[in-house]
């Protein structure tokens, strides 16, 4: 059995696939700019349940994950479109409306236009595949391959809470009424365009990936693909406060390193950058090195191995 | 209960979307060039069944039914992305391995690229989602909404194949080994991708969609877009031939009128340019007329209005 980043990888060696290894794939568009394009399927039971989220939230978050991976690139959304394969019960109790105007909601606020998609009957659960395209000035797209030994490690927002959030779901009786802090950045989570935004017109970042798997998944795909290593600080992350509240000390440092979904933004940049980026929501978390086969956590013990422990599918 | 076309359309008019309701988007790319894109997805049990079909053949299908999308816009694809939710069990048989390869057979045909997806688990079937993107010409996409009374209506091919091809299925224990080329019409549809370039050559054509919902729904779709009727001459239409070894007359015409995924092309142009078509492999069924509210089929019993037999979802 082998997992989806290994399937990935075998297809794109075994077919010489140029584009595909990216929070988008970046196709030339014009003289001035390039388009982004992604990609990312929500399925029921896997990636969301139905007696957790409302329809309107699983609308916003449907289209929140992709914007996120716009986001990584430094690019500016335009449109997307919207697949979805839907069970009959669901179709005929208004749910899809209210899924709808989540998700338009939230494509309003960034001025996105829904240009086609798909819709399907499904003989089991609800499947949802989101896909935006937008922009990027020629050649500005922030790729995960450009990491360089010596660079700062930074990461922005807070860790570890839509994990939280989640293992809160999970442990509990809670209904979709549950409005906890954990629980929206878990169900609702926040595409950071505008702080992406403000890094890109930096020029500063050499490389960025939006943290979806998990900051010690993510961080080894930016390692992978800039062929470096990585050394982050235990005591540097920003573990998310709410999580105190509700897990012991140890528990909250794993879900920040491991818990997937925070979307927040991962980069790199030069040291002597550092000043740069004092008025912005960001933490610097450790360094890139030069060594591709270390990726360590320093805490109090000393140095350990980083290994990825956020979401896979298989 | 409201039908998927009803769905769309309702979300369209809802949201003032300008680019929904052809067989792709069609949006600026640069001063040359417009970009098409389109999504489809299909659903294990609903719209293929695994026993039905082996893996490469359902992989070729999965990019087909796409650049057939693409052809009714008179566009050429460029690249393509693939989004998979996956059952374990067939995550772990060798399944998406063939797959793949049966996509890629078909991608390097016409010079696609896979630039990009997504892969996740699924709980229950297999669902694809297919997206190829393309170019066009500015402003030569060929849309439904061209149609203008008077004009020729045309298909491509023969018609009936793929649903004939579907009722033999169900109606017997065929398995993979099965090779009749009306199961081959439903299993393995064929883009009409050369053809379509012909047709864009000639620069003649008022308004193009590929049949996979039927004829009877394209055509309709073709009408209402373009607000005007229409007559098909039954005795013109040009049924599988294959189909009379299999069903009676009246079930071949009905097949070949409301049965979908013959991914042929359907199109209208002006009756004067008739002749510049007689070396392709076309059939003039109708004419459109001014009159919406008409969409009528003429047999030997006279005028009968053309229902919508087609493939709905709900």
């Amino acid at each position: 059995m082998h997992s989806e980043f290994d399937f990935i990888q075998n297809i794109k060696n075994r077919y010489t696939l140029q584009h595909v290894g990216d929070d988008c794939a970046v196709m030339p568009m014009n003289q001035r700019s390039d388009l982004v394009i992604t990609a990312d399927m929500l399925v029921e039971n896997i990636d969301f349940r139905l007696e957790w989220t409302s329809p309107e939230v699983l609308g916003h978050k449907s289209l929140a994950v992709s914007l996120s991976d716009v986001a990584a690139m430094g690019a500016n959304p335009l449109w997307a479109m919207l697949s979805i394969a839907v069970p009959e019960p669901i179709w005929n109790d208004g749910f899809i409306d209210q899924f709808y105007e989540g998700w338009f909601t939230l494509a309003r606020q960034y001025g996105i236009e829904l240009i086609g998609g798909d819709v399907s009957r499904s003989p089991d659960g609800l499947v949802i595949d989101s896909i935006v395209g937008g922009r990027v000035a020629k050649g500005r797209a922030i790729l995960r391959s450009g990491a360089k030994p010596g660079d700062a490690i930074y990461v922005s927002g807070k860790l570890g809470g839509a994990a939280g959030g989640l293992r809160l779901l999970e442990n509990s009786d809670r209904n979709r009424g549950d409005v906890s802090e954990l629980v929206l950045r878990q169900l609702k989570p926040q595409p950071q365009l505008s702080l992406a935004n403000s890094l890109q017109k930096l020029n500063i970042l050499t490389s960025m990936i939006d943290i979806s798997d998990g900051l010690s998944s993510d961080l080894r795909h930016i390692c992978k693909e800039s062929e470096v290593g990585a050394r982050i600080y235990a005591n540097q992350l920003p573990i998310d406060d709410e999580l105190h509240r509700h897990f012991p000390p140890q528990e909250c440092l794993n879900l920040a390193v491991n818990g997937g979904e925070d979307f927040e933004l991962l980069f790199t940049t030069s040291k002597k950058n550092q000043l740069l980026l004092d008025s912005l929501d960001v933490s610097y978390i450790g360094e890139i090195l030069e060594e591709e086969t270390v990726i360590e956590i320093i805490n109090d013990n000393g140095s350990h191995a980083l290994l990825a422990g956020g979401y896979s599918h298989f």
